[in-house]
């Protein structure tokens, strides 16, 4: 935990309490604070026996021989956070990686093949607005050119320029061709409040929803606040807030999630109608086939609504105003995934090892997408969670104990040389 | 219209055809484009035998001697513009009355009583989100040191430190006590559909509808778009998104409108439900008491929603989410505004007979409110509307015919005139 503090010292958030640890973190993938983190990660891990490489997109793999060559098992997260996030997401897997080199090097521990550990670059899709894209790349899911193209959400950065500009545009092939694994256990703070519900310690991690990330551009005209009748406006923001109160009703229908959390408008001035809005969907639901149709129900009704049918009443009692265009872009894609079998089998026997008590133990789905994602398609993958206060993330209150921290650490490591083993 | 369009090589703004003169303006107040028009407003004004003076406020105000001393009778308006706005609202005004100032240098005319042309800061209220604050200021109905600390909507310059920047913070008070004016006549594109629908060339304006402007605060919780269920949210972009669908509604029941032209959202990550939304609200009506009785249906409306009432049905279908918190400020107060009858009569009479037809010409009153609002507190005052193709206005596409503005600016100069005898 000191260490893990110690490295929050670099892109240290929002204060929410009085406690020395009481601030959020804002450590955008690829800012200064995002190299100063990856420069203690990269000298840590070599001073604990490890040989480091960085590929292409920046990920960094940090092995430890084994008694064996082969593809190592590995503990992988990511050192990014969001604008206004917390101090256990990604963090603490990336730091539990770290620590179980340490523990494996204090007790002279010799694997079968070699252990590793990696910071996965850009997990949050925050700053560049496609979350895992580089476990994406390396998974070759996404086109290692696609990633570079990824302007930031405000400036116009690129990952590429950004990756250049702090040193960290590595020389190996990002692949999991070149840098294959042989498995891949990301520890996480659950994000969620069932854990905590429960009065349960680890969740061992079967599956990750499916979602879909979706930009809508509502075009209108900009007129005069003041001199423009309610029935002659093609007024974007007012369009855009029916859409998204109408997709929370949609959400609502398909027991599926619909968010936004960028909205930008144009011209923005008080008594200007601003003539164009554009904003995210981000669309989430444990069935690939639920996600579809949301998004099929969304175009259609959003469609409606910009030609002014009045869908579920939402009209009632407005002036009808001109008709406004709609335009959809996917940005990503994110099927549901399934965790493989024996690394499951591997944390949950690790899980109730740890815990001593079958009852603190809990198989669980996640809400969140992680890295383990793009893994889990080129080798066997699981997760474990550990409980998050109030089920809170994305906001610097996020908070895990100490103990439960070290709880999942205990796990994570159990798991990666239980599988070794295996 | 060949010095208008010149002036408006001062912050050019958004093409929209192909013509040379095709383009928007972005002159936004007190920005280096503005101190250039100033300037040229100075010099040339100067140069037409005219003594001028800078106000406090940086109000610019130009005096041609009459005969008699005695107050001056004025034709104004403002030189700044939208973000995004067109060539004529404002600049017509100020620019018919350089031209008026031209013509009687040209046939030596000499006046009763002084004339003028007033430049008048900030009228938009676009970057100062106050509009019309310092022909405010002059009536002294807005306090001169209120007006200095309006900050600029994106960013964190003042009024004053601009006026300071640009060197337009004048030596004499900001005061129609310091300035008195005999009368106030603006020349104002209509920026609204009814002349052109009915084919007629001028309005007589004899009235201002009223306004007020507020900022709304929408406080909820940052968190997780994939790991926080539905009715764990406290989302403030879904909360105002229905605050903003039912201000329309409620704009529609009172025969007023609402309008919203700023909005942001923190932190602004495709994955992080928003926790904090403001954005303004610019609600307008013919009479005071409309705005009044809009102002109380709204915040007992919006105070409604944050609780999770369903208001109109516009929770029907969503899942029901935590409670928000919703604040409000109040940014600015115009009351509805009648104007003068001796100087409505002298705009109507001008306009009769400039376009020699009294069918071409119709009373009307302004939905947007001007400089001569706070002018007629402390002077008498009216103005002229010319038509706006396809009643445009606050859009690069704004656009007034040149025989249309040219016969308003001989209307503008005939009513100066004939206020001046009278
Ligand atoms: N775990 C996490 O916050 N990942 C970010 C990707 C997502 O939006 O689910
Ligand atoms: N005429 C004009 O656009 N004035 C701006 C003030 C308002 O919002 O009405």
């Amino acid at each position: 935990m000191e260490t893990l503090h110690k490295t929050c010292s670099w892109g240290t958030g929002k204060r929410w309490g009085s406690g020395a640890n009481d601030t959020g973190m804002s450590r955008l993938a690829l800012s200064d604070a995002d190299k100063e983190v990856r420069d203690w990660f990269v000298d840590t891990a070599s001073s604990l026996g490890c040989d480091v490489k960085v590929d292409a997109i920046g990920n960094i793999f940090a092995v430890r021989p084994g008694r064996r060559e082969g593809p190592a098992t590995f503990a992988g997260s990511h050192l990014d956070t969001q604008p206004s996030g917390g101090r256990y997401d990604g963090i603490l897997g990336v730091l539990a990686g770290i620590e179980m080199l340490k523990v494996l090097k204090d007790h002279r521990v010799e694997t079968e093949f070699p252990v590793g550990v990696v910071n996965w670059t850009n997990e949050e899709g925050a700053r560049f607005p496609v979350s895992m894209s580089s476990s994406g790349v390396w998974a070759e899911e996404i086109p290692l050119e696609t990633a570079y193209g990824i302007r930031e959400v405000s400036g116009t950065a690129t990952m590429r320029s950004e990756l250049e500009r702090i040193g960290y545009l590595g020389s190996i092939p990002a692949s999991y061709k070149s840098t294959p694994m042989a498995a891949h256990f990301e520890l996480h703070i659950e994000q969620g409040p069932i854990l905590e519900a429960e009065k349960q310690k680890v969740g061992v991690v079967h599956g990750v929803q499916a979602y879909r990330w979706f930009t809508v551009e509502v075009t209108g005209r900009d007129a005069h606040t003041g001199s423009t009748p309610l029935g002659n406006r093609a007024d974007a923001i007012l369009l855009a807030a029916r859409l998204i109160t109408h997709s929370h009703r949609l959400a609502t229908k398909h027991s599926a999630l619909a968010s936004t959390g960028i909205l930008t408008l144009t011209p923005g001035s008080t008594n200007t109608i601003p003539g164009h809005v554009s904003f995210t969907l981000d669309v989430r639901a444990p069935a690939d086939s639920t996600v579809v149709a949301m998004e099929a129900d969304l175009k259609r009704d959003f469609a409606a609504l910009a030609a002014g049918e009045n869908i579920q009443g939402l009209l009632d009692g407005a002036t009808p105003s001109k008709p406004l265009e709609v335009s959809w872009r996917t940005d990503s894609i994110s099927p549901a995934t399934l965790f493989h079998p024996d690394c499951i089998t591997a944390v949950r026997a690790s899980a109730e090892a740890v815990t001593g008590d079958r009852k603190l133990v809990r198989d669980m789905s996640s809400g969140a997408g992680h890295d383990s994602v793009y893994a889990s398609r080129r080798c066997p993958a699981s997760m474990i969670f550990v409980p998050s206060k109030n089920g809170v993330s994305h906001n610097p209150e996020e908070y895990t104990s100490p103990e439960d921290c070290a709880i999942g650490a205990q796990v994570l490591m159990q798991s990666v040389l239980r599988f070794d083993r295996m």
